[in-house]
């Protein structure tokens, strides 16, 4: 029975159909086959002989046919129905697959016209396969059609959703493979659907595909009751249609009928939604395909059940090229296509096949949302100035800089309102972006009930509290040409840190992949931070993130700190408008101090580092000691120290250095953002003493710096793993990066401080101890703290703001 | 109806039990609002003056109630059944709850003797929470009864999980909060009660805690559709019980009832698994308990609704201190739970609660199972040597290290059939531990079919295609005072960088709390490394564990590079019987050369860095160059580097220093781990040019070395993320790391090399060009690179082997 109670049609694809269909198929799962086994005679019109076999047997077999079955079986529905799909292969180890597919479908000859489609081409598309100098094993940016690699698991369904969003017409089919289903982002991923909009959103139509094998083990989702299958997918919010079997004719029809009732039940979700209006979320339909794992392949090797089995996860066996007896069973497994029917003389498809693709940007190989940089449009962006904080004196103020910021993100969003969307797990007010709320409200398709605040079904601020499915949906959504804006607490981003690496690695290769065009950068806040966890306590502390990032290609990362207000709101323009980056923000929450105005923000910012002769002391003149700062609660201590020291120290020359961009660090030739060594010696000097006091974990300067000329001179404060739930200058006295420490390390290497000063010494160790004790009894820190700003502005001895970087390089 | 399908009766609980434990909560509730708000007059017994109140206003009321609420009905049917019960709470947030229920049950007393049962204890109990010098908010290591902080949210089922296994008689209850509900390693987690055996095992009681809101969000699973949620839950494998609703004298006889039928179900089920035999996976039961956020809180504040909203979340006002309608509203909250009737006069709890929980070791707050290190018992370890890989030579040979690794867990397994595990997600068997399937089979307690290997309902390989459970297992495993491994591929241990940092801060808190005992190590095997990934390609290339690790305590994490088979045994021999660590041990799967005999590599292991003087020629004396390596490939090709360099330059003094004990790297004062500088200076010189060709990214040699006297003139070779699908060999000379390339490196940077040999350096650029072309062509490396072996051998030159370690430090 249908979903409409009438009794289905035995048959839906005519005999002809049939066989075409099933033609498209062998076709592509022979070309699967000669990718992972021929160096040539692709098409076995000479004897198969051992040297023609790869030396080296790379590649995933087991998934493959099943890609293969459902990307024919789409084919026809595009074809019939002219719909915008693209599909994403979550066993993305399958790369054989979507290669074949783009090379029938003769995008691979378009994109790659080495790779013909003929006999030649045919031979260099088996070669080039996880060969030396050819293409990855997976589906990976080298394959046209995809936006997803699959390489690591788990990020099918939510990377489908992202390209949902805000994609009307678009149907995006996602196979779910039962191994991946295992993991945890993928478990989270299906209440996606809770998130989507039938009038304003396209389509995510998942396959879960039941092959009942990982690499040695059976899948959980394959071996529980069917009541128990039922019941969860239709409690992930679907209604599911069952296709099984191992016989190609009957699975033909069955899967034809199951994909054209779920298109039905598609179209009539989106006319409900679109037409009547209708608010209810619908039951998604989905398909669930159980096939042999290996389908096609051969049935037993050496005694050994292979189709259907764990044995067929990779290369069903290895020895083709010494052992005459595998030889054989690849030569019989490769006819049994019979690819005389299928490619003719030339070796190109034949017209049967020819005619079972759509054509143009129909076809998924060539969809251009798999390509999103050729359909990304610039941000409308609003002039950040406008959003301005007014510094009367530098180190003044109490600003919450990301509430500033949020002001910025609400008129992009009322300027893009189609092509630009946040992303937080459950915290986008918490970090205090909240005035994204007033241009548009948080997605949400569910229940509401009358206490909930500003949901609707339209909304485009997504929350989850999920991580992992924030970032895939952002990451799809970049993917398909759109743009995006993450923010996170500073401690759980690290909860993404392999998704992070995933698509780093994506936009390196990407950037090598000369018809991929550039994509949006993808823009991570992260807030909350360390250094204001100081309530949630120890668990809640980790600054790692940076550390992590670093270690991808300089080529696609970036990391800003920017100390206050005005400084973010710059930077935040700078990333919104970057292209192939992944640019992490690191700016704190809670009221802060704020330094500069906007335009000595601007220049700040576009120098990534500089002096701020505001706040020092060397008159231009070689330093006594440079005290260095990265980060918006380094940067205050950092000043205070100063405060107290020019103090106590009228004629010591102290030259503060902020770093906003933390990749200037670097020399230039290891990091394109890096200064070259003789600016960097201008900024740092090159023997005097350099108290850095940095965000994060303190050995990272030192790793970013080690060439530099003066290297030996740094002494580097950051967090070194101290905290619990304290008040906020007591995490920074734990970890000695507070005002009174920083002063200590200045005053214990200035040699001229150092022995004449042991007292002033005494008297900040005194005030360390005071702070201890009155914490101890009064929960909070001293007024003194609390409320310390800047002395030395203009009209007390300090210098025109508008000098203020004058020097910066 | 009950399950089976006999009528309810109206009330479990008599008028007496009710009213009793519903002091019981309020008494709870009462202790833990204290501890949220009050500084001191804890028992309200003088007027509530605003400095009575904390300044800083820090917890998390919303969830509370509902754990309290929880933990008095365990408390009543742990006393019925005398059940050994622990208490995970995923919604961890709530701290002060299970702090409040370990004071009334007097554990917190015994443990924190300063904490008194009476008035002076309670008001030290209030202070001190969320307070500098005090306690975190969280349900940290510092709290009685705990093994799962909650901080980060997620694995309460995994956590919950890990503890049920090998404990018989031992009943989790494992509150999942519906916002935690939705992260990604929660949602995967469900699927654990495949692999619990009920006759074995002990058991889970997942309570999904719907209380319907998160930060500033309605959870997911609160707003789906009733039959969703029930198929979802049935679907997971479980049988719902619901208890719905806000009247707490209902709420009460229905939990009851819940709670009843459940703990009657299990122990059928556990009856029929050990008496019947049967081999049925049960449907085990849960509840589902949707009760108010902020239950019993104020349900009004400033006109808007606080009590069942998420207004509640964290602390439900904030200005009891300066609003005195505001302290009004905390007064009248506080007496609504009438402490006076709770408390005598010293300010103990009365008689009545004081009778209402369990005693010594089955109160929840001291169960032993939460305090696993004083369960611990050692392992029985096989001797490591017996599994011995003869080396005739060094350098020779060609052994899978992991496979022989895998012979001794095979013993350790059969030796501790009750109190070890091995965990991979889905890679046991291609990590080469095969050998462990001797001793046991996989754990499976799900629909089985022929072609499974080696799957068993009492099996002890856990393989769920999951690193999130995998590594939630082992880590509850742990905690509750058993042994583990978890073999993993290097890439994708970043999956849970974000749960190693939660257990690392455990640990390092737990080394601080005298009370808790140290427990097993985490020992995590990364394999199918980085440079062994030239099948799978970039995706699955990324060595940056170890970065991310050594952010974390020095006291707690220790990394190892075994480069062959017979350290890899003496290391992971080491591991498995250390305490209170997190060990990190690389080591490839495929065949590798082997260069110590068993009595050389356990000194080499023991001083953890040496100098290998079979391969070195400085003898004894000043080298020209120290060639250092750090990992099996690294270590394979700086041997062969110095093979050729020997060859070609006979009196060229090299000495060769290999790494085992990453941490040694770093110095004394840093580390305890690390090498006195002396020592260092002995082993890399004072100023000879150092090579050093390390496994992971290379800066991270230059973060632990870079106060090193000679570090100005060490040149590090690492993975610098070039690579892709190519051969072994092409993935070192993508990245520089090669034999050719290491080899030109001492050329550069030998004075005396560096204008002379230009012919030889050009003669290994030539052999770099040729190895491109041959593997164009050939799709494998040249048989000259895959067949090399250490030519230097003692009968040929070199000295003998005994001497290899003598001058390690």
């Amino acid at each position: 029975m249908n979903a409409q109670g009438q009794p289905e049609p035995a048959t839906v694809l005519d005999p002809q159909q049939l066989e075409r269909i099933h033609a498209w198929w062998r076709a592509a799962n022979y070309l699967s086959v000669g990718q992972i086994y021929l160096m040539d005679n692709p098409l076995l019109r000479e004897p198969l002989l051992p040297e023609r076999v790869k030396p080296r047997l790379l590649g995933h077999w087991g998934t493959t046919p099943g890609l293969n079955f459902i990307y024919a079986h789409l084919n026809r529905a595009i074809m019939e129905r002219d719909l915008d799909t693209i599909y994403v292969m979550g066993p993305g180890h399958g790369g054989p697959g979507p290669v074949a597919a783009a090379w029938l479908e003769g995008t691979y000859s378009e994109t790659y016209p080495n790779i013909s489609q003929d006999a030649v081409g045919m031979e260099r598309l088996f070669r080039q396969f996880s060969f030396p100098g050819g293409i990855p094993s997976h589906v990976a940016p080298e394959t046209p059609g995809s936006i997803h690699e699959g390489g690591e698991l788990g990020y099918a369904l939510s990377h489908a959703y992202g390209a949902a969003f805000d994609n009307p017409e678009l149907i995006v089919a996602a196979v779910v493979g039962d191994g991946e289903a295992e993991t945890g982002p993928l478990a989270a991923s299906w209440h996606s659907n809770k998130f989507i909009d039938p009038a304003r959103d396209g389509t995510v139509l998942p396959i879960l595909h039941l092959n009942g094998f990982k690499i040695a083990n059976p899948t959980v989702l394959d071996r529980i009751d069917r009541d128990e299958l039922d019941g969860l997918l239709r409690g992930y919010g679907h209604t599911p249609h069952y296709v099984e079997g191992d016989d190609p004719g009957q699975m033909h029809q069955d899967f034809a009928r199951a994909l054209d009732g779920c298109l039905d039940q598609i179209a009539e979700i989106k006319r409900r939604a679109r037409e009547d209006g209708t608010n209810e979320r619908p039951r998604w339909p989905m398909i669930v395909l159980r096939s042999p794992k290996g389908w096609t392949g051969p049935a037993e090797v050496d005694g050994k059940k292979v189709e259907g089995s764990w044995r067929s996860h990779q290369v069903p066996f290895s020895a083709a090229r010494e052992d005459d007896g595998h030889r054989e069973v690849l030569e019989d497994w490769l006819r049994s296509y019979r690819p005389e029917e299928l490619f003719d003389e030339s070796g190109a498809p034949v017209e049967a096949i020819r005619t079972l693709h759509p054509t143009g940007a129909r076809r998924m190989s060539a969809n251009p949302h798999a390509n999103g940089g050729v359909l990304l449009r610039a941000l409308r962006m609003p002039e950040f100035r406008d959003y301005a904080v007014a510094v009367a004196e530098p180190g003044t103020g109490a600003v919450e800089s990301t509430r500033v910021l949020g002001e910025m993100l609400r008129d992009v969003m009322a300027m893009n309102s189609d092509t630009f969307r946040v992303f937080a797990p459950d915290e986008n007010n918490s970090n205090r972006l909240d005035a994204v709320l007033e241009a548009t409200d948080r997605t949400w398709n569910a229940r509401t009930v009358p206490e909930d605040d500003r949901l609707a079904r339209d909304g485009r601020v997504m929350e989850i509290l999920s991580e992992h499915t924030c970032q895939g949906w952002l990451e799809g959504y970049l993917l398909t040409g759109r743009h995006g804006f993450f923010s996170c607490y500073e401690a759980f981003v690290h909860i993404v840190d392999s998704m992070f690496n995933q698509h780093a690695k994506w936009l390196d290769t990407a950037n090598r992949i000369e018809w991929r065009r550039p994509i949006a950068s993808l823009n991570y806040l992260l807030t909350s931070h360390v250094w204001r966890q100081d309530h949630n306590g120890f668990s809640h502390q980790d600054p790692g993130f940076i550390d992590h990032v670093i270690n991808k290609k300089p080529e696609v990362i970036r990391v800003y700190l920017p100390p206050d207000a005005n400084t973010l709101l710059s930077v935040a323009d700078h990333c919104l408008r970057s292209r192939q980056y992944v640019n992490v923000i690191v700016a704190g929450k809670q009221p802060q101090l704020q330094y500069l105005d906007m335009e000595s923000a601007v220049v700040h910012c576009t120098k990534g580092i500089g002096i701020w002769d505001w706040a020092s002391s060397d008159a231009g003149a070689e330093p006594d000691v440079v005290m260095a700062c990265a980060g918006d609660v380094p940067t205050m201590e950092t000043l205070a120290a100063v405060d107290f020291l020019r103090t106590r120290f009228p004629d010591l020359r102290i030259r503060v250095v902020n770093v906003v961009d933390l990749m200037r660090l670097q020399d230039d030739a290891e990091n394109p953002h890096g200064l070259p060594d003789r600016d960097f010696d201008a900024l740092f000097t090159t023997g005097a003493p350099v108290i850095f006091a940095y965000h994060g974990y303190p050995w990272l300067i030192h790793r970013l710096t080690y060439r530099r000329t003066n290297h030996d001179n740094f002494h580097v404060r950051g967090y070194k793993e101290e905290g619990t739930t304290t008040t906020p200058f007591d995490m920074c006295v734990l970890n000695q990066i507070d005002r009174f420490s920083l002063a200590i390390d200045v005053i214990d290497r200035v040699p001229r401080l150092r022995e004449s000063s042991a007292h002033v010494r005494e008297e900040l160790k005194d005030k360390l101890l005071e702070h201890r004790q009155y914490i101890r009894v009064h929960g909070e820190d001293m007024p003194e703290i609390t409320d310390w700003q800047w002395s030395w502005a203009p009209d007390r001895g300090g210098r025109p703001q508008s000098d203020s970087v004058d020097r910066s390089v």
